[in-house]
C-alpha cells in the first residue's frame, strides 16, 4: 500500500514496454531485474506477451525460477509454448519445481509428445514428480484433472495442539490454506475444519471434537462444468476431491473455477456469434480465418438455397415483385426469433433452470412467438397497406410473418434441447446454425404462405 | 461424508417437491422441519422456488431465520420478492439481523422504498443498523456496493500473542477470514496477514514484524467489473476496499465476485442474441415479450429498410430479377461478418485484450474480412456463372459480396470500438443493432455494384 497506487490496475504502457526493449538491448540484466520486481508477475507476464520472442526468452533465463514459474503459467498460451521451446528440458522442469502440482501437470501437457517424458525425467523432487504423473493421467476436463495435489490433511485421532505443529510444517507447501480435510486411517475422507475452528479452539481437544462432518467433495472423475456448478452454488472456496473410494485424492480451489467458469462464458459467446472456440482479437489473421470460414460458408450455403427457393417461386415476380422485396425482413426476423429462443434455452440449461417438459417449452414458446409475432404483423400490415394499398398483399405477408416467427421459436426452443438430450454442446444451436436453417425455412414458408393466400 | 452421496448435485425431483407440499398441506410442521433439516439452504431455495407464494412463506415463516435468512438470499428474485411481501417489517429485520452486511443491504434495496425504512428502523443491533445504511448509500455497481463490513483487522503494534486472541472474538462474525488486515492509528491500510502467517509465527512476535506491506486493495467507487477483473488477474480471494483517505472500510470475498462475473457474462450473451438483459427461460410471456419485442421490432424496421431499397432498384433490375434473390444471401453474410468481428472486439474489451490503435484494428479487420470474402466470393461466382450460365451476373453478385463483407467487418469492429470509448458498453453492438444496420447497408451497396458492373 502507498500513494502512488491510486489506479485499481496495472496499466501497460508503451513508454514501460519500449524501457523493457530498452534494457534489453542493453543487455543491462542487472537493471532489468530490479526494474521488473516492483511489478506482480501476472504484469511481467502482460508485459511479456508484448515482447518478441527472443526478448521474453530473456527475461525468463535472467529472473529466478520462483518468479518466472508463475509468469510462465500467466502468458498467453502461445507466448508460453514459444518461451518454452526455447528452454531446455532441465531448464524446464526447474520452472516445474517451482509450481504446484496443478499448474506443473498443466504445463507438462501443453508439450510437444516428445519433450513431456524428457521434462518430467528432469524433475529432481520425486514426490512431486510422482504427483504431477498422477495428475497427467486424469482427462483434463474431470476433477482430477483441475485438481491439486496440495492440501492440508489431518487425522481424526489428534489433538488441537498436535495439529498445529503438523500444520506448521504441512502449510508452507500449500500457499492457501482454505480448509483443513480431516481423515481416518485409511485416507477416507470425514470431514473438515477451517484454520478459524482451530484458532479458537483448545489446544486439548481432539479434532474428531471440533471437525465438521458436513463436508461437500467431488469425485475425481466428475465433469469441471459440474464442480463449476457445486462450488458457486454452495459459495465454496475449495472442494476435496475424492477417488471412488471415498479417499483424498487432490483438492480444486476457487481461482482455477473462475477460469474454467469465463473460459466457458468466452466459448460460448463466440460459439453465439459463429465464432469457433479460443480465438482472440489478438490472433493471426490465418486463424481468426479458421475460426470465422466455416461459418461464413454455413451462411453462404444458406443464401443459395434461398436463391433456388426463390427461383422456384420466379413466375410469380412479375405480378408480385412486392413479395420478393419482403424476403430479407422474413429472413432476418426469423433469424433473430431463433436466436433469441435458442439463448433463452442455452443459458437456462447453462444454470439448470431449465425444468419441465420438452413439450411444455414449446408451447410455451409457441405462445411467445405467437404474441410477438402478431403485435408485429399488425406493424407490417399497416405498413404495407399504406405504402403499396393492396391489402390482400398487405395481408399474405403480415399472415406468413406470424407463421414464420412462431415456426422459428419452435425450432430456436427445440434445437438446443434436442442437442443437449443428445450429450451435444446446445452452444452450438444458436448463432450462423440456427440462423441459417431458420432463414431457409422461413423463406420457404412465407411463399408457401402467400401464394396461398394470394390464390396464386 | 456418506455412502448415498455419489451424486455430484443435488437433485430437484418432482416426488421430493410433492413430499413437501404434502407436509404443508398437512400443516405438518414439525416432520418438515425435520425433513429439510438434511438439506443445504441453498438446495431448500430451489425448493421453494418450485413452490406457490403460500407455500414458501409458509416455509420460510416454519424455520428459523439463521437457515430462512440464507434461503431467502439464494430465491429467485421474484420469488424473494412475493416472499417478503408476505412478511412483516420487523419479520424482514430479523432476517437482515442474520446476515451479513453486503447480503443485508441487498436484500433492503430490493423493497419497495416506503418499506425500506421500516425495515431498518426495526433492525436491533444498532452497529449492524449503521454499516447497513452505510453500504446503501454506494452506487451498486461500485466496489463499496458489493463489500461486506465483515472483517478481521489487527493493528501494527499488537503482539502474535494479543492478536490471536483479539481474532478469536472477532472471528465469530466473520464466516470466512482469508486475510487478517493490518492497519495503523488511522485504520489506515498497511498490510496483511494470513492466518497461516499468524500461526507459524511465534507469540511473542509483533505483527508488524510478519505482516506482508504489499496488499492489493480497491477504493470503494471502483467499478465491480474492475474489481472483478483485478481478482481474476492476481488470483486473490478477497481484497480489502479503501475510502479515498485510504481507510479500510470494508472487503470483497470471490463469491461475490464470482456473481458478478456471471451474471455479466449472461448479461453480453443476452444482449448478443438479442434480448434485453435480466429474463430467464422460466420469467412470464409477458417478461419475456418485454426483452424481446423490442429487438424484434429492431429487425422489422431494418426489414422494412431493405424493402425500400430494393423497391427503388426495381426498375433497374427489371431483367435483372435474379439479383433480387440473392439479396437474403448478401444480408445473411453482413450480418454473420458484422456479429463475428463485433463479437472479437467486445470480447477483447472485456478482457483488455484490445491494445493499440483503432485504426491498426480496422486494417486487420479489412484485410481479414477481405481474405474471407475473396474465397467465399469464388465459390458463389462458380456457383452462379455454372447454374445460371451468366458471367457478367455472376462477377457482379460476386464482387458486391467481397465489397459487403469488407464493409461489414469494419462497421462490427468500428461500432464496439466507437461505443467503448464513449463510455457505452459494447456489448449491445454485437445482434440485432449490428446485424440491422449491415443488412440495410449490404444490400444497398450491393445493388450499386451490380449495378456498376452490368452497367445498368
Amino acid at each position: 500500500m502507498s500513494e502512488e497506487k491510486e489506479n485499481i490496475q496495472f496499466q501497460l504502457t508503451d513508454e514501460l514496454i519500449e524501457k523493457v526493449e530498452q534494457l534489453i538491448e542493453a543487455n543491462n540484466g542487472k537493471e532489468l531485474q530490479q526494474f521488473l520486481s516492483e511489478f506482480h508477475y501476472a504484469d511481467i507476464a502482460e508485459i511479456l506477451d508484448e515482447l518478441d520472442q527472443d526478448e521474453a526468452v530473456y527475461v525468463i533465463k535472467l529472473l529466478d525460477s520462483e518468479t518466472t514459474s508463475d509468469i510462465l503459467m500467466e502468458l498467453d498460451e502461445d507466448i508460453r509454448e514459444k518461451v518454452l521451446q526455447n528452454l531446455s528440458a532441465k531448464e524446464i522442469a526447474d520452472e516445474i519445481q517451482e509450481l504446484d502440482t496443478d499448474d506443473a501437470a498443466d504445463m507438462i501437457s501443453e508439450l510437444p509428445e516428445e519433450r513431456k517424458e524428457e521434462v518430467i525425467s528432469n524433475i529432481e523432487d520425486a514426490e512431486h514428480k510422482a504427483e504431477i504423473e498422477e495428475l497427467l493421467a486424469y482427462d483434463e476436463d474431470s476433477a482430477g484433472g483441475l485438481m491439486a495435489k496440495e492440501l492440508v490433511k489431518v487425522y481424526e485421532t489428534w489433538t488441537v495442539a498436535g495439529c498445529m505443529r503438523r500444520i506448521r510444517g504441512q502449510a508452507k507447501d500449500v500457499t492457501r490454506v482454505h480448509s483443513i480435510y480431516v481423515v481416518d486411517k485409511q485416507d477416507k475422507l470425514i470431514g473438515r475444519l477451517s484454520l478459524k475452528d482451530l484458532i479458537t479452539a483448545k489446544s486439548e481437544q481432539k479434532i474428531a471434537e471440533i471437525s465438521n462432518s458436513n463436508v461437500d467433495s467431488v469425485n475425481v472423475h466428475d465433469d469441471v462444468e459440474d464442480v463449476a456448478k457445486v462450488m458457486q452454488k454452495y459459495d465454496l472456496e475449495a472442494i476435496p476431491v475424492l477417488d471412488d473410494n471415498h479417499i483424498l485424492v487432490g483438492r480444486i480451489t476457487i481461482d482455477d473455477i473462475v477460469d474454467v467458469m469465463k473460459e466457458e462464458a468466452d466459448k460460448d459467446y463466440q460459439l453465439a456469434a459463429g465464432i469457433t472456440q479460443g480465438v482472440e482479437a489478438d490472433d493471426s489473421i490465418i486463424d481468426l480465418t479458421k475460426a470465422r470460414l466455416p461459418w461464413l460458408f454455413l451462411g453462404l450455403l444458406g443464401g443459395i438455397g434461398a436463391f433456388i427457393i426463390m427461383e422456384g417461386f420466379q413466375e410469380a415476380f412479375n405480378t408480385y415483385a412486392v413479395l420478393f422485396f419482403f424476403t430479407p425482413l422474413i429472413a432476418a426476423m426469423a433469424g433473430n426469433v431463433g436466436v433469441q429462443s435458442s439463448a433463452i434455452i442455452v443459458q437456462g440449461l447453462a444454470n439448470d433452470d431449465v425444468k419441465g417438459s420438452v413439450n411444455g417449452r414449446l408451447i410455451k414458446e409457441m405462445l411467445l412467438a405467437a404474441l410477438n409475432g402478431a403485435i408485429l404483423a399488425v406493424f407490417l400490415f399497416l405498413f404495407v397497406w399504406l405504402y403499396i394499398g393492396e391489402m390482400d398483399k398487405a395481408l399474405a405477408i403480415s399472415v406468413s410473418l406470424v407463421a414464420v416467427i412462431i415456426i422459428a421459436g419452435l425450432i430456436g426452443t427445440f434445437v438446443p434441447l434436442f442437442l443437449d438430450k443428445r450429450g451435444i454442446d446446445p452452444a452450438i444451436a444458436t448463432g450462423p446454425f440456427i440462423t441459417t436453417s431458420n432463414d431457409i425455412l422461413g423463406i420457404l414458408l412465407y411463399f408457401w404462405i402467400a401464394k396461398m393466400i394470394l390464390g396464386i
